[in-house]
């Protein structure tokens, strides 16, 4: 049995972390720590874990944590760059899913959250938690940067393209779509049902965090720099991620085909059949990523449909894949769920 | 292996029975009839289950499902009544979820679902599927009748009330709120987004099907016929349903202690602390009902709040929970999985 | 042309009187306060009034405000309550939609809202602004408490029944069921998009703050003192209040005659044909309470529908109602709008 | 008054008419036609409408038509093309909310309709409704086309960028969000609250009946054949259009002005500040397209927001702002509303 601990569990990301893990038949849980809650029953704040999870909320405990094998930070960012480096020292791993180990270019990250980053050298070791780029070096990583949500949608609809080079670098463009969740677990004002149901906007057209990391991912996997317009939108709905990406191919190609032999051994990315139109419910509360390939009007302009759950394959699920690769396991065990639907 | 048979597999109670059994250790999924979608793969028509579920439709063919264990009903009624007869003879358990067998007063089915009962001899041999109030009786059952949704909530939540005798038999009143998913997956003009989102009201105030099945259930525990009002509303949502339930005490009694006594040995009931207000959501996608009692003001007047997933507990769990009585497993087998939330 | 002010404009019931005033043909809009967002344009916190009104935010300043003709409260309780006398006192008329004037009994209202009021004499002078029931005494009113949104629907519900004295005095049950907007624009875990939609519950059982201002009316138009239970549910939906109202027929009546004598004259009160179901979504942005009454299966309990938009006929539009019987104008002028369906 | 009939009127943008009607202070409804319907009042079918609309659906009368001043087509695609020749032949002016005459090139028309169209020369005739292009051929026309509710929020976007010809004519993108009252109002299975809600997709990339609208329009503005690539996505809402805008600049130019001066005397174009995210509610139920222009990153991408109401200024309001037009009268009169917000 791995033994895993989390920081930070009272958010959604936290949460899903428990869902999963309570039923991962290779994981004991022992222990969740929550500055402002500790000594809480994790159930009582979250009653569907009642008969599931009897753990409590803990006070942060660097000697507990680092009895664990394994530990989740799911974290505002700034608080896993405070406590990893000594967690690591303790021969403790370490798969955080927040952003502070996710962009290498340091001066870049620090501009867009604000702030010094206080370990830069962890960085360059941490590996990046894309299963489908990464999965050699996610086995033997200490560090691991979960992605973020909209970069997981956004750089798995990209990949096949810009790996084989048949789009154009410039022009790229990430229509994306995401539920309320992905702001998280905070009184805010808007994302109140109030302000965001019957209601459709882009946000952050201007800059969003995620750009820099899925400009770097793309970037990675082109080769070379591209050129991405990212403008993200708040859909009323409460999970999910529908992202509609744009670019022009510079020559002909079976696209289909092209999608479904870059996918074929992958466990968690569905590749689905011409013409389908993957729907964010279809993945609900499952860690699957599922993709369309278009070409209308048999143009020059590629539209992939890239779906996932944000708090699963786009943060959560995705974690936790992470996790059985770093330890062998089988990478499916626990998160093999089905979506609910409807 | 438990070899399972499905009837009508294309509604929500069966995508959710393929969702459940397609992960239960002990059954092994044979067939699934659809007249409409004979041939088509069940993963077309519910992409949730693509990767996990490789079955087709086929058509309705009596000597491949006699070759089940067991064959779940999820049909309109009427069908059951004409194929089960059949099934019974030839050594099949069956388990329907439909309204065939529910009501053992027949004349009284007849009147509200205005049809003849082809096989009234059968309603008095099969078993009302809530193990909670029969699941003696469910252990040697070769038909169960699985409650419908909001029959579970009301009888569960007043159980405790009506057997302790406690509450008057008069003046019993279920307010209850369902989401949509109630009304099935069928074209309608009721049920639209456009129609039924942002809104709320009561339905079939004058009297719902659902009214019958509840009152013969509420007669039966209470050992006398009570006078029972049913106010069914649709709500927003998709799935759950929560049953507000209004009672007069006739005595002086500690309320929880007799909730959490009743139901203590219960895998799916939860009763939940003093003052709580149950959730829909935390019991979404699983068999779970979760019970709160309350005494407003210390009066005579008993709140009993008592919310399910329809789909789950309310119909696909509850006849897989029969099924694990039935066939001597472990009750919670394949269906302890956790509700998503948010 | 009335001059009027607002106090407290930042919130829904404000935006909301916002949009009905700037429309209303007799009212010139002369200031409008918020300590928070002083200086703010109105319309850049509420883009909807874009074009339509040009006011800023300005400071709470008495003397702008004693040169209205009528000021609106718009703010939370204790508020008023410490305005009010001066304004009284240099002749504007005030119409306060928070809870500082609505219950008669100061030290019951004391013990709900858990703070000393300040002006106890002034609660005896107000009139409570249901026109349906006090039309007589608002015409010429200095002080109007606009009643709460719960409070509306179910004393209209009530009104014909106990009036007529036809129902018991025991046994009142309000089961009512709200959209969040009810609880206000303000940031909050609980309303979040991500708490609150795709979920139902019920709140407050033990006791709600308008459970002594509905049994303070219900004992006033009952003539006696009744007993009375009230749930509140939240509905995943931002307006309307769905009240659904048991009680126990003491005689027979015609109920539908009943209702529809007792609102024959009302410009807002609809009383909907036998066997119908309100909708909350008729309602929406609409100053109406649409009603309907059943006795099911023939039995004892009378079952009442009532429904309206908790921000117009349970808010803002009330208070405009109350303040064109205070000026002598048409009942229905600025406030007769349609519903927007769907 | 100017006397109106209404052809189809029991559909989502025939209520919306009769709402936005029947407070028209010009207008006198005669007469409004269902064949399904016949002898229904009106506000049975939408109870928003009781007290305000008295009219019962009658059975399509060519007569009774023709004594009306204008008539408006609100039914499906090829009922208008029937009748409107003998209505015109009669002197009767017409506005037309379906696709018949909204594309110029018959064959292209016919192709995505499936269809042969009966008056081809009555297309040439025929005005396209959009006032912020055709105004002045608006005011004389006997034949209205009204744009569709995509057309009218992606060419409103486009609009300042292609008259001015600073943007490429290549890589016309709209990445289109509707709600599913776009679908209207008939039952169907994939705008179920159950399939449609939590849920977020693409639908017709290979192709929508819009498309040829747009492009046209688009060419007609830019005068010259452009490449435009249109993903339409069916949004977890009621109403409401969110366009996503994407094109390349080939000058520098300052947008925001750019945009300001294109729409300055609009009455019902709204170009919000630098930096805006117009959102759809603040629309809802207003006859405003509100849009704001970004230029992410100072790059070569233009990011044009541009959100409406799809009933009112993508359908019933702009007909009724094209009467409004025809018939001399205030642009706003009638469809000045405000969004109700929240």
């Amino acid at each position: 049995m791995i033994k895993v601990g989390i920081v930070g569990g009272t958010g959604y990301t936290g949460v899903e972390l428990l869902r999963l893990l309570a039923c991962h038949p290779e994981v004991s849980l022992q222990v969740i720590t929550s500055r402002a809650e500790a000594g809480l029953p994790v159930s009582d704040m979250y009653p569907n874990l009642r008969g599931h999870v009897d753990l409590n909320f803990s006070e942060p405990d660097i000697d507990a944590l680092a009895q664990c094998d394994v530990v989740f930070f799911a974290t505002p960012h700034t608080v896993a760059m405070a406590t990893v480096p000594e967690l690591l020292q303790r021969g403790v791993r370490v798969i955080d899913l927040s952003a502070d180990f996710r962009v290498k270019d340091i001066a870049l990250w620090e501009r867009w959250y604000d702030v010094k980053h206080t370990c830069p050298e962890l960085v360059t070791d941490a590996v990046y938690g894309l299963p489908e780029v990464n999965r050699a070096k996610i086995r033997d990583a200490q560090l691991i940067a979960v992605p973020g949500c909209y970069p997981t949608a956004v750089q798995l609809g990209f990949l096949p393209l810009l790996e084989a080079g048949v789009v154009s670098k410039d022009g790229l463009i990430a229509d994306a779509k995401s539920g309320t969740s992905g702001a998280g677990r905070k009184a805010a004002l808007g994302t109140l049902l109030t302000e965001a149901s019957e209601n459709m906007k882009a946000y952050a057209v201007a800059g969003h965090r995620h750009l820099p990391e899925i400009s770097e991912g793309l970037n990675h996997i082109a080769g070379q720099t591209v050129d991405f317009t990212f403008v993200p939108h708040l859909t009323p709905m409460i999970r999910g991620i529908h992202a509609t990406l744009y670019s022009t191919l510079n020559r002909d190609v079976d696209l289909q085909t092209l999608f479904e032999q870059r996918f074929a051994d992958e466990p968690f990315v569905d590749v689905m059949p011409v013409g389908s139109h993957p729907e964010t419910r279809s993945v609900r509360g499952a860690n699957v990523c599922r993709i369309a390939v278009h070409r209308p009007q048999n143009g020059n302009t590629v539209v992939v449909l890239s779906v996932i759950d944000n708090l699963v394959k786009g943060a959560s699920g995705q974690a936790i894949q992470n996790m059985n690769i770093m330890f062998g396991l089988n990478e499916r065990l626990g998160i093999n769920t089905i979506a609910t639907l409807p």
